[in-house]
Parts: C-alpha cells; sequence; structure tokens
C-alpha cells in the first residue's frame, strides 16, 4: 500500500490519505478483510501526526470501505459491488433540445479572443481601451468606499439601485422619453435585456422581426427561446416598413425587434417616416416593439433623430440602452424602460436570472452620469471614433481594383462591407485570421441564410495605426481569395481560425 | 397655442416644442389647415432661437403632422386619422403562461426592504455588514487600477477570467475536488448558476427532485423552467435519501438539486452515508445532481465532510458555490465545477443571458483569493456568526414558555424554528412588521403545501445587539399571536408587511 501525499496541496492531508485508499479498495488492490496498518504505525510512515490518520480512518468507516473494532484494527470491508449499469450521466441525451440545436459559438469564439494579443481585432463591438476614464474611476471607486461603504459589497433591488434608475429616467429625458424611476429596470448588460425580454413573451413557435441582417446576440437569445425568426430587409433608411406591413398581417409576430439608430451591423439609420410608420404598423396589430439603442449617443454627422420611444403614444415600445459602448462593458450594466406592468414581469424574471446588477457598478455608474462625466467621455468619445471611422474608411480606399462596396456610417461602430464576387468567406477569415486580422462574418448576422455577402468591420477598438496595419492585412487577404477564385458562396462563421 | 417650456429639463428645447405641438395636434385644439406662427415670431414669444423653431418644425413635418411651403407658411394637415383599435399591446395576455403563473414576488419584495433603515432583518441571508474588508478592497482597487488598467473594464471570457478560473480550481482542492480551470465557470451569483442549469436540462414538466424545505430561489429558478417539482423530507442527517429512492424509481426525474451542508433553511448537515446513497442512487438511475454549496465553509462546530463532489467517482455531480455568503453579495460572482460536456453547453446558454461576469469583480476576486485574504475573512466570519448564533439562541430561549422549538445549526446562516401549534404565520408576519422585525415565511421554501409550522431566522446579518431587540419584538409578536388564538394553519406568505 504506497500512499503518496503531497504537503504543498491545499487539499488537507487526511483527505488526500481517503481518497488514495479509496482508490485502492476500489481497485481491488486492498481485498476484503484486508487489515490497514495500525494508526500510529502509518502516521509514522508518512510522517504526518496520528490524528491525520484517525481522521482519515474515520471518514473511511464513514465511507463505508472500512470497519474498525478495538483490539482488532481497521479492515476493509467488501468493496462496494458495482452498480449495475453506473456510467454515470448521459449528459448530451439531457440537454434541451432547443439548447442543443440553438447554439453559434461564435460570440464565446470571438470574446475568447480578446485575452489575445497579437491579433488585430475587429470582430467585436468594443469601445477604445485608451479612452477609459480609469482616473475617475480610481477616484469614484475611493470616494464611494468613503462615504457609502459595506452596501458597495451587499445586495440591492431587483429592479436596480434607486438613485441610478432615477439618474437614468432623467438620462433618456434628454432623448425626448418621458419616463419616472418606477419605468427604469437595471439590467446586467443589455443581452440580458434582451434575454429577458424573450423570456417573458417568447414561447417556442412564436414569431419575432427582426432586422436582416441585425444583432448576432438578439438572434440567440430570440432562438434560445425557440423563436421562429423572421427578417426584414435593412436599406439606408433602416427597416424596410412596407414589407413589415405584409408580414405582420400573415404572421402575427408576438415581437418587433429593431435597432433603429446607427443599426448594428448595417450602421444605417431608420428616418422619421420609417419611425411613424412602424408605430402605426404596431399600434394596428398590438405588436410590443423592442427598441434597442446602445449607439444613438454616438453620433458623428447629422441631426439626432427621436428614439420610437419618444414618438409611442401608446406604450407600444419596450427601450433599451446600455453602457457597454458609449462607456464600458466590463461593468455589465444596461437598461430598459418600460411601460410598469412590463417592468413587474421583467423584475421578476430577472430575481430568477440573477437577483440583481453588480452594486458597486451601480453606484459608480450613478455619480459619473449624474456628475456629467458620461456626457464629457461621450463627447472625448466621439472625436476618437470620427478619426478612427475616417481612418478605416481611407484604408479600404486604399486599393479600389478590389471593388469593396460599403456606405460611410454617421454613427455607431461599424462598417458593413459587400465583398466582390467570388470571394468566400470561411476562406478569407481563415486567411485573415493567419495574417493577424480578424472581421466578423455578416452570415452571424442573419437569421437564415444572408441575403448579401457582406462582413462586420468595427472601428472603435483598434487604435488609428492599428487600423492602418489592420486593414491593409485584411485586404492583402481578400486579394489572395479574389486570386484563388472561389464561386461565389455568401458564407462565413466558421469559427474555429478565430478561437 | 400655449406652448410651455422647462429650461432646466435635459430634453432639448426643440423636443419640447415638437411634443407640446404634437398633442394640440393630435387633440384636435389645431385643427387641419391651421397656420403655425411664422419661425421668428415663435422664437421671439418663447425667447429661444430662431434655430430651434426651425428644428421643431422641420421634425413636424418630417413626423407628417405638418406641411411647409415657402411663401405660405407652415400649416397643419390633417390629424392622422384614429387607427381603428389603437389600443396599445395588451401585455397581461402576451405575457408566457409558465411566467405569469411561476412567480413568488417574495424575494424582490425582501431584497426591496434592504434599502430600508428601520426595520431590523432576518429575513435574507446576508453577511455582517462590519465584517466586509473595505480597507483591502480599497487598496486591491487602486492596485488593480494601476497595474491592469482598460481590462478591468473590458469584456472578458464567457467562461471567466481565466487567472480566476485557476485561482478558483486550486480553491476547491481545499474541500477535495479534483479539477482543472477548464472544468471552471465563472457565473453571476450563484442565483444564476441555477437558472443555467434548469436552463439546460428542464423543459415544461420535467421532475426536479429538491429537498423540503429548500432555497426559495431555487424553487424559483425550477417554476419558471416549468419543471414539476418533488420535495424530498430533510432530518437532521439531510434528504432522506430512503424515501428519494422509491420516487427515483417512479418519477425518473431530470435533475436531483441539493444543499448538503447547513442547509439552507434546515441548517441540517448530510451524513456521510446518505451522500454515499445520494451518489448510488445518482449513478443508478442515471440522474444528474447539482450540489448547492454556499455555506460550508462556515463552520462553527464539527468536522468537515467531504462535498458530494469530492465523492463522486462518476461525474454525477455539478458543484456549485458562491461568494455572496462567506464574502459578498454585491459583487454578484460565483462559481460551477462540472465536467466539460456541460461547461459548454452552460458557457454557451450564460453567452446568451448576460454575455459574461462583471470583469472588475472576477479581478478583484482572483486577487482576493489567491492573496489568502478569502481564507483569513471566512476565519473573522466564523467567530463573528459563531456569537451572533449563540446570542440569537439564547434570545430565542429567554421565554420557553412560547415553545419554540429548534436545533442549533453548527454551521452557515439559518436558525429553522418550528411555531407553537395555533399561531399563523401571516398574522404574526404582519404583526413582527409592524413592531419593526422581519423574517421568512417557512411557506415559502416548499414546492407545496408546508409540512411544518416554521419560519426561518437569519444570524450573521444583524448586529449582537439588534439580534436581542429584533429578538424580543419577535417574541413578544409570538406572543401576541398566541393569544389571539387563531387555528392552526401552515401559512405564510402574504408579502405586504415586508414591502
Amino acid at each position: 500500500m504506497e500512499i503518496s501525499i503531497d504537503r504543498d496541496s491545499s487539499e488537507p492531508i487526511f483527505r488526500q490519505i481517503v481518497r488514495e485508499i479509496r482508490g485502492f479498495i476500489r481497485s481491488g488492490s486492498l481485498p476484503e478483510g484486508f487489515r490497514l496498518p495500525p494508526e500510529r504505525r502509518l502516521a509514522d510512515a508518512l510522517g504526518v501526526n496520528r490524528s491525520t490518520i484517525f481522521n482519515a480512518y474515520r471518514e473511511l468507516k464513514a465511507l463505508g470501505l472500512v470497519d474498525a473494532h478495538v483490539g482488532r484494527g481497521t479492515a476493509v470491508l467488501r468493496a462496494p459491488a458495482p452498480i449495475p449499469g453506473a456510467i454515470g450521466v448521459p449528459w448530451r441525451q439531457l440537454f434541451r433540445e432547443s439548447v442543443a440545436r440553438s447554439h453559434d459559438p461564435i460570440i464565446a469564439d470571438l470574446l475568447a479572443l480578446t485575452e489575445r494579443q497579437d491579433v488585430i481585432s475587429f470582430s467585436i463591438g468594443l469601445p477604445a481601451p485608451e479612452l477609459l476614464p480609469l482616473d475617475i474611476f480610481a477616484e469614484y471607486t475611493a470616494e464611494l468606499i468613503r462615504e457609502v461603504g459595506a452596501p458597495l459589497l451587499l445586495h440591492c433591488p431587483t429592479e436596480g439601485h434607486t438613485p441610478l434608475r432615477e439618474t437614468l429616467a432623467q438620462w433618456v429625458a434628454a432623448r425626448g422619453i418621458r419616463s419616472r424611476a418606477s419605468e427604469v429596470l437595471v439590467v446586467s448588460g443589455s443581452q440580458q435585456g434582451l434575454d429577458l425580454v424573450a423570456r417573458i413573451f417568447i414561447d417556442p413557435g412564436d414569431v419575432v422581426v427582426v432586422e436582416e441582417p441585425t444583432y448576432i446576440g438578439a438572434l440567440q437569445s430570440f432562438r434560445v427561446a425557440g423563436a421562429k425568426i423572421i427578417g426584414i430587409p435593412v436599406d439606408k433608411d433602416g427597416m424596410r416598413t412596407d414589407i413589415l406591413a405584409s408580414i405582420l398581417e400573415r404572421e402575427r409576430p408576438k415581437l418587433i425587434y429593431t435597432l433603429p439608430t446607427y443599426q448594428n451591423p448595417s450602421g444605417a439609420v431608420m428616418s422619421v417616416e420609417r419611425r411613424r410608420h412602424l408605430l402605426e404598423l404596431a399600434s394596428r396589430w398590438h405588436v410590443p416593439i423592442l427598441e434597442d439603442d446602445p449607439y444613438s449617443e454616438l453620433r458623428y454627422e447629422g441631426e439626432p433623430l427621436p428614439s420610437l420611444k419618444a414618438l409611442d403614444d401608446n406604450d407600444l415600445v419596450l427601450y433599451q440602452s446600455t453602457f457597454s459602448k458609449a462607456l464600458f462593458p466590463g461593468l455589465r450594466i444596461g437598461y430598459l424602460v418600460v411601460p410598469p406592468v412590463v417592468l413587474r414581469q421583467l423584475a421578476l424574471a430577472k430575481q430568477g436570472a440573477d437577483l440583481h446588477a453588480n452594486s458597486f457598478s451601480q453606484y459608480l455608474l450613478e455619480r459619473f452620469v449624474r456628475d456629467g462625466h458620461f456626457a464629457a467621455h461621450i463627447e472625448n468619445s466621439k472625436r476618437a471614433y470620427r478619426r478612427r471611422r475616417d481612418r478605416m474608411v481611407a484604408a479600404l480606399r486604399r486599393d479600389p481594383s478590389i471593388g469593396l462596396d460599403f456606405d460611410v456610417p454617421t454613427g455607431g461602430f461599424y462598417i458593413w462591407c459587400r465583398l466582390p464576387e467570388g470571394v468566400e468567406q470561411s476562406a478569407l477569415l481563415a486567411n485573415a485570421a493567419a495574417r493577424g486580422v480578424v472581421f466578423l462574418p455578416g452570415r452571424a448576422c442573419y437569421p437564415t441564410e444572408p441575403t448579401e455577402n457582406c462582413l462586420r468591420l468595427n472601428f472603435s477598438h483598434a487604435s488609428e495605426e492599428d487600423i492602418d496595419v489592420g486593414i491593409e492585412r485584411f485586404l492583402e487577404a481578400v486579394r489572395e481569395a479574389m486570386v484563388h477564385g472561389h464561386a461565389e458562396r455568401p458564407d462565413g462563421a466558421t469559427t474555429s481560425p478565430v478561437v
């Protein structure tokens, strides 16, 4: 009986001994009736206290593996008979069908990339790290610890830290949205907002209308909920509400999901006429609208347009925004502005999902917004992002022979770029990743088959220098894909090279 | 046409004017053909820039409410005909049935109470605010901002910050759980762990076995998932595995949920023999076990017992723990240790739920655990909580004539207290709340009808002085309820007095 113990392990030594002896008994190397060495002898042999062996033998006895009698020592009992069919749990067969079939691992793969330094990423929508107001973050943290103390680290209400809800009600007023704090729900990032809305409204088989292309995370939430997802094309004026009209009549959807301003990924801005038409249609057919508005503050040209929620006279619109794009995503705070009857259901769903959002983040963001730092940060960010957008546009135009086609976005985070005919995206992505640059394959943004051979380039995260280098690598990859001349296949999303 | 504007509002003035005029047109006070005042005149009347009025009129035009022609001014168009049946959205009718029927608002109500100062709360399981290591929190935050910088505020992988996963794999090794970092999933608090497990395994109608009584948040997650929940009674040695055996054969559940150590709410510790029996049964019937282990570090007497996961040779056990009890809940970080095939599905579900847990919290906790502060904090907490438990036990025993019945828990957060016959809990809760003390009605901890007239008292959160005062108020309320002599009805949970 060779017992090896590891004194550097954080596992207590008596438990290591139990584990080892248990292994010998189960494997049959210690047969029934075998007498374990007396406690003192084993203690000496292993160089441990006798009480350690005492504890180990006691646990082995409690596990039913040995029996001990005074004077007769400690003997191995019959090893537990192998349980018939003890194959553990057939995990794969127990997963829910909608879970097993609904997942697109691309976001996880792209997030995993954020820990790598050697790749220039145009793939996910991150703010510029250089802009993050770390000094204010440090100063406010110290101030909060001094002034607030323990509540920073304790629970807060499911609906959100009350002062933050008040501050947010004020904040959205600047976008023409009249609301009370009681209509504001703080969520753990806007992905949770999507998920909660799906959870309270969508039964499997319910129809959800989205723009086509649309935000990949929304597709994921609606898929997990089991929705039938119908895409409405987007043009320069946003969602084609004429096409929506015919779909509403036929399909009676449970929800319309839209990003009206600086749409992700297309960059389109829904015109006021279309906004009005969308509201009319939703009212006529009694369909809720989920308005996702992460980007509207990041406006580089043109006049601001009213949000759908600001134009909504009939309580049709669930409005959602986030701090993840205009500020920073790592604190995971977003918010919804919704009618009270919906807020109550969302809050109950949230309570079951994660009790409440991070308390410290909520205190911090409340002061940050209230004291005007958020507004100031947005102005800084707009200047920097406008420059980065221009830099990427110029870099993309450096080789017109390639025939890339895109509109220059007037706000937001992305350039939506049509590839020349014959360029196959999965090959392109592999090739680009090998050269140290990645993008989001357009396929990921479509509920079904993509209708155009596009990809999404984020211009907010990389520095201007990296934009130059990264786009040069990207163009090389495109040129090579053109030379190798694949047949046109609007594809993408082999995720392995991105991991 | 009386337009009132509010210069202190954060809503832009031009948008306020649009809103006002839109209201007049919709209400009919401005009829079709009515000419709006020329821009300059209205600007003078309101004391605003002419460009403000220009912007307002332009938006009204875009909204289709007015028409403007050079030389003829700006005239109201026919007010949009009321849309037939434009009643907005019938929200209540659109909620999912399982959502509408599954919710127990008691947790939200109790969390809302955490913002009130005048009530002594024994109702929820909070750590002692006096113990929170705010100085270390402040010091580490400053250090992290200096050394790590922007990544604190950016995205991190869905599965969790890699160094934290490594540190947690080490941490659980001390409880005999052998795992690699790749088997650790960081979640946004253990409530999310419950929710994610339910989401990947439970289809409506699937059977989940729980202890009876059990953790209220788990009941909520399983209810939302549409599970049929079956309770197995708990005695001093934990879940009655003999009863479980017969249920497994009959019901073939999809999941067994258990809190084996310092069970919430009963305080019971599952014996090693029962742990072994439970694992045998799960193996025989191929049923996964979700082992929830928030309290095992908070041990006031007796020897530590091995977790189910540590005894599990067949990958039957999904292990879950959290920082919310032994450390602080406001940062919302918990973790699971699970087989890789399950981790992958949980991570995909988490990605759809909230992308990832708070980045800053993960960096902070990683250092806190790695540097030994967590272990030191647990030792401090145990000393304080043992004293508070003893204080509460002594206070409850001060009037033996009442006939309260409870076991003294050897760890964890709660005293599970049987009321004398004839005391009706909803009346008692209202009475106690009026006196400024609240508890958790036992009813909330049962999947169906409660089998005993018990309530749960938390002893970790209130100070020793507050424990004395609060229990005195509580005993007065019990005495009064006994005098008023209601018929015995094991009830509770009218939540209004708790709000």
